[in-house]
């Protein structure tokens, strides 16, 4: 069975929406996610706030309750007959994060086992045929097939498959030929 | 530059010795590693006493504080010039370790950037040529060459490459000659 392994952030939860809110409320500011074509949120995000911008990912309770990105438990669970899903989340960089998504995929993918969690921080120790993730430098590294899940920060960058929601990285993966 | 992934409970960290110690406190018992040749710890222990077993892991501070295997952090330091160097557990069976797992590695093995920690499950995920560890079945799933590190339990087991301690882990990959 053909191995797919997906990110968190950005792909299968919306880090970004709860990362502007918290930006917006504290700053008092209106910052959307328009405002972040083909850049982070650090790179519109004056010097002297750069370390509360930190601090917001590190709360304890960030990653706690993250939205759902639309589609994704659906096409995950219907990928998982016919695919092997690992969950492939860079946490290492956050390690407050840890417990929170570990938590939060129970919660929300009861379908997919904790065996195939992988929290990491190099993408290059994946073994797996997939990996959809938002994150060029992730594709990069990656050994197999990379596709982009479009994200306000990536929208700039060319040269990978790409998927912008849910429904396209289902239709993809329909034109993919069972394999063992 | 090859890649070696190394374990952490019984490779890197005496996890069976923090176990046996609040075993032996708890019961008023006097178990020793000798009593566990070829058998885990709940192999030896009456069934009303399997539950228990498992809550001295989910403990928040059982794997806070685990003591070295002798040798490991001079010979991974060695390998680390020579080798690209990731630790691979299977953090997930006990979520409640992976903040003290992240934790024990910063303070123990500062040279290896958390980057290159993997907290999984199943590990054939991990992409690399080499595996230290002392459990059977993930060497069996593992792609690359695997190393049995010697612990009670599978001092009966046969059909692996062994190592019964980190200086032959050393002397191990002085003899693999350096490729790309």
């Amino acid at each position: 069975m053909q191995r797919i392994c997906v990110d968190m952030d950005e792909v299968m939860a919306d880090t970004l929406a709860e990362h502007l809110r918290r930006y917006n409320q504290h700053f008092d500011e209106t910052v959307t996610p328009a405002d972040l074509v083909g850049k982070g949120l650090w790179e519109v995000t004056p010097l002297e706030r750069q370390q509360q911008l930190r601090a917001f990912l590190d709360a304890e309770d960030f990653f706690e309750d993250l939205a759902l990105m639309p589609g994704a438990q659906d096409v995950l669970k219907s990928l998982s007959g016919r695919f092997e899903i690992f969950i492939a989340s860079q946490a290492m960089v956050v390690p407050n994060s840890l417990g929170p998504k570990y938590r939060w995929l129970q919660r929300h993918f009861p379908f997919i086992p904790p065996t195939h969690y992988v929290f990491c921080g190099d993408k290059s120790i994946l073994r797996a045929d997939y990996l959809i993730d938002d994150q060029p430098r992730n594709l990069h590294l990656f050994k197999g097939t990379g596709l982009l899940y479009t994200a306000p920060h990536n929208l700039t960058t060319t040269g990978w498959i790409r998927v912008d929601n849910w429904k396209q990285v289902d239709d993809y993966f329909a034109g993919v030929p069972i394999s063992d």
